[in-house]
C-alpha cells in the first residue's frame, strides 16, 4: 500500500493512474473497524484500484470533546487497510485540507434539518465541505460510504447529484456485532457496563413491529438516554446517549 | 458551433473529447458584450476547444425585479459566441440545474461580507453554487472570468483552490467603450441621460489620484448613488445606481 501524507504528491500520482482503470475510493476519520474492512473489499470487488483516506475531519464535530477523545489509532488502521487490499492512503493534515480556514463550505438546507443536523449543530457541513474536498482530491469512479451513517449517504449523494459530480455513490451495509450493536468508532469508548447498555439499544431499537414510541419508553426505562427514533424515507433512524458516549443506528422498514 | 440544451447529452458527449486536448470554459448569463468576446477570444488562444455556457442564473438576483428585466437576446448571443470561436455552448434550463431545488449551495465566510456581498444578500452563494455546478459540468482545464466582477473572480479562484478543482482560473481586463464605462449587460438599460451619467461614473472613479472620499463626494454632486467606494487586496472598487440600474466597477491601484 502506497501511503501520500503530502496531497500535491498524491494529485500528481492521481495523474498517472490510466484513465482506462477504475478507482474505487472509501474516506475514513481512522479507527477502522470491520464496517470500513466491508467499504474496502467492495471497492476492491468493483475496481481496479482502491484509495482511501484517513484525517479526523475537526469541522463535523460539533462538540471539542468529542473531537479531542476520537480514537487515534493509525499504525492499526494501516494494517486493516492494507490487509483489505487498499492500494493508495491518503493521510493529509488539517493544515492541506483546511488552508481555505474552512471559509468555504458546502451547505444543505432541507435535510441537515433534521434527525443529526438538529442534534449536531454544523455537523453535516463539516462533512459535506470535506467529503467535496475528498472526492475531488481523490477523483474516483466510485465512492463507497456505510449504511450505518444513512443520513450522510443520502446528503452525500444529494451532494453529487446537485452538483454534477460523475462519481457512482454506493452504500453498503452495516456491519454488526453478534449482539446486533452495529460497528462503530466510538463503541470503543464504551466500558463493559455502558457497552452491556449499548447491546440493549441494538436489540431494543430493532424491534421492528415497536412504534416509535414504544421503543423511545423502553430505552428510556433502561435508562438510556434518546435523542430521537425517528421514520423518514421507509427507515427508521436512532441517535442516543450512554454517558457522553453518542451512539446511532437506523434500518430499512417493511 | 454546436449547441446543447440538454445537460446529459452535453455530458456524453464531454466524454468523447480526447484527454490530450485542452479545453477552455467562459459561462455567461448572455447579452454579450465585448467583454465577454475577450473572454471567448483568450480561451481560443489558449486551448484547442472553447465551450460557453448561457444561463440566466435566478439564484444570484437578489432582487426579483433585476431577474425579470436581465436582457435575453439568444440570437444576437449565440452570433457573437460562434463570430468569437467558440466551439460549444450549453444552454441548460432552470430545472436541469436545480433539480434538488436550491438545496445544496456553496458558501463563503469572509469575503462575501464584504462589496457586494453587503449590498446584494445571497448573491455570491448563488454565483458559488452555479459557477461550482457549471465547472463539473464543463470540465475544463481553464475557466475565464472578467476582472470587471473582480471580488467574484477572487471568491471563484478561492472555491476552486480550497475544493481541489483541477482548473485554472483565468482573470481578463475589463473591456470599456470609449468613454471609459465598462461594457456590462446591464448598459442597455440605460437611457441616453442615465448613460451620461454612467459615463460620469466611469470618469470620475478613474481619477486614481483622488481619494474614495473624494470620489463619492463628486459622484454625490453629479446625483448618482454611491453604494460603496472601497479599498481592498490593492483594488479600488465601486457600486453605483443611476435611477434602478446597479452599475460595478474596479481597478488596480498604484
Amino acid at each position: 500500500m502506497q501511503i501520500f501524507h503530502d496531497l500535491n504528491e498524491w494529485v500528481c500520482f492521481r495523474k498517472t493512474l490510466s484513465t482506462q482503470l477504475t478507482l474505487g475510493f472509501a474516506p475514513t476519520m481512522g479507527n477502522l473497524h470491520a464496517g470500513h474492512a466491508s467499504l474496502f473489499l467492495a471497492s476492491q470487488k468493483e475496481n481496479h484500484y482502491t484509495v482511501s483516506s484517513l484525517f479526523v475531519n475537526p469541522t463535523q464535530f460539533n462538540q471539542t470533546e468529542d473531537f479531542k477523545l476520537y480514537p487515534r489509532t493509525l499504525e492499526a488502521d494501516l494494517k486493516i487497510m492494507e490487509d483489505s487490499g487498499v492500494d493508495f492512503c491518503i493521510l493529509p493534515n488539517e493544515q492541506s485540507m483546511y488552508a481555505d480556514g474552512y471559509n468555504y463550505q458546502v451547505h444543505e438546507q432541507q435535510l441537515c434539518q433534521l434527525m443529526e443536523g438538529t442534534h449536531r449543530p454544523g455537523h453535516f457541513n463539516g462533512v459535506l465541505t470535506v467529503v467535496m474536498k475528498l472526492l475531488n482530491l481523490a477523483k474516483p469512479h466510485r465512492a463507497y460510504f456505510g449504511e450505518k451513517d444513512y443520513q450522510q449517504y443520502l446528503l452525500i449523494q444529494g451532494m453529487v447529484n446537485a452538483f454534477f459530480m460523475d462519481i457512482e455513490i454506493k452504500a453498503c451495509p452495516t456491519i454488526r456485532e453478534p449482539s446486533g450493536l452495529a460497528y462503530s468508532s466510538r463503541n470503543n469508548r464504551l466500558n463493559q457496563e455502558q457497552k452491556a447498555l449499548a447491546e440493549d439499544f441494538a436489540r431494543l431499537f430493532q424491534q421492528k413491529e415497536r412504534t416509535c414510541e414504544q421503543i423511545i419508553k423502553q430505552l428510556t426505562q433502561k435508562g438510556i438516554a434518546v435523542e430521537y427514533v425517528e421514520e423518514h424515507h421507509g427507515r427508521r433512524f436512532a441517535a442516543v446517549r450512554i454517558d457522553n458516549i453518542r451512539l446511532i443506528d437506523n434500518y430499512l422498514l417493511g
